[in-house]
């Protein structure tokens, strides 16, 4: 690989920027950031690679461009550097839902110009350039995006490239992907902010100081809700008609559940809990969590 | 303190077991364990303490009884100690919820005995002896049970007792606290539960295997879903109105949510998702969590 252009350094961004710095990945890697406090932040950080201040004069010098701006601004971005795109560009992104950002881009960007889709697994509740670590990727999930319209050539080229920052890769169709995500991440998030939410509902009905106690299990989806909010409006409306089969389903299973508890029907309950445990178990034989119990952190 | 009994002694007892025998707490310590499994587990892991096999043994010889069972065992075991215990008792429990517990304790508990109900706010996912930890209920908050017929001089030794064992205590009546702990800790595990249901819901009516990908946010659900089904069986039935008040709080706020994705509006949902943020910035405040982010455990 020449040269890299990374579109947006927060968490994702400048965790690429790290790792492709100390593994050699690139010969120079350009970096453009849209947000002044962002921005000076990078530069205090000392950070690797070239900040530059003008799209256009990264994006001819560059072979590879990383979007990891939220998508909500991938339209702009594009509009701007299509005139300096050329069909040896291999462009992607770090998004986390992928059938609306698609649409979005077919329609803006330039034609016969290659974008193959990215979705690192990888991620945490803060976000900033001054959270990037260089192994955030490390052995995580990166799901590659085939259409129709992918250049197998460049597909080659990305999946090594994921596989130099330290990923697993596997490909699959944006259909598959926006569907398994609702499920396995957009959802949870969206559960956990509402339940904070209901907790602080609760907290100023009753004027009772109830974060005190949240060692018992509120903070651990405190966790999760605190995520970036524009990240995750984005993903949300982007993959509207999977999160809401996902939370209909959702309130589906709670009402049952409510109905055993308010019958006492201990066959069905205990039958529910230990059936999740089990999934617990598969989670940690895939690799996807270590063996170690959560005690409370302190 | 002379001489304490522990009956039941998973995580919680055998946490205290060694807390109690490190710190020499007591003179002697009395445990009795019904589960063959764990009773010969405890012999094997060589915990300190004497395993007696009859209740009525240690029980006129110990000053303070424990109770580290579900609580679908307190009626059995009161019924079978009742005509061994003294006014000079002091008997204590660790269970989740307080009211429905209280009632079968009153009903069933010998005239003029002393039961103070405690709550230590300290778990995990994992139950069984075998991870019973001396420090566990360090710096944890241990909630107290203030009734009518509370004994004073009792209170007051239980709640040197539980700062000894580390704690931070507090008081208050069981009206209180199972609101309190419907809350922040009966609704997150239940929903925890029920959403990794719906992801084994999904996965087999979509036949893909999606734990793979599960360290987008599912993960950190499945561990608190983990958790013992005995012991949350008997918490969410025991508790069962406030629960069901949560139940419902959470699933208007959920409902409205969803109204919000579906008409994709912008204003609520990123003040509501900016909101939910600042809960996260308070349980860091009152230590009930650290600020160091969790990029996915390996």
């Amino acid at each position: 690989m020449k040269n890299i252009l990374i579109i947006g350094c927060g968490l994702l961004g400048s965790s690429l920027l790290k790792r492709i710095s100390k593994k050699k990945i690139a010969k120079k890697i350009f970096v453009f950031e849209k947000s002044k406090k962002n921005f000076s932040k990078i530069k205090k950080l000392k950070l690797p690679g070239i900040l530059v201040n003008r799209l256009e004069d990264a994006v001819p010098l560059s072979e590879m461009i990383i979007f990891c701006t939220p998508m909500s601004q991938y339209q702009k971005i594009i509009l701007r550097i299509n005139k300096f795109l050329t069909s040896k560009h291999i462009i992607t992104d770090v998004g986390s839902s992928k059938i609306r950002s698609l649409e979005v881009i077919d329609r803006n960007l330039k034609k016969n110009i290659s974008w193959i889709s990215s979705h690192p697994i990888a991620g945490s509740e803060v976000s900033g350039p001054e959270y990037g670590k260089q192994n955030l990727f490390e052995n995580k999930w990166c799901v590659l995006i085939k259409t129709k319209k992918t250049n197998n050539k460049h597909l080659k080229i990305l999946i090594d490239f994921w596989k130099k920052i330290g990923s697993r890769t596997v490909v699959m169709s944006p259909v598959k992907h926006d569907k398994i995500f609702s499920i396995t991440s957009h959802l949870p998030h969206l559960i956990a902010y509402n339940l904070v939410k209901s907790a602080q509902d609760f907290e100023k009905k009753q004027r009772n100081n109830l974060l005190k106690y949240s060692a018992g299990g509120l903070r651990d989806f405190s966790r999760i809700a605190a995520s970036n909010e524009i990240m995750w409006r984005d993903i949300l409306f982007d993959n509207k008609s999977n999160v809401i089969s996902a939370i209909n389903l959702f309130i589906r299973n709670l009402n049952n559940f409510k109905k055993d508890i308010n019958s006492k029907n201990h066959k069905s309950i205990l039958r529910k809990l230990r059936q999740t445990k089990k999934v617990r178990s598969k989670i940690i034989k895939l690799k996807q969590d270590i063996d170690k119990p959560d005690f409370g952190r302190n």
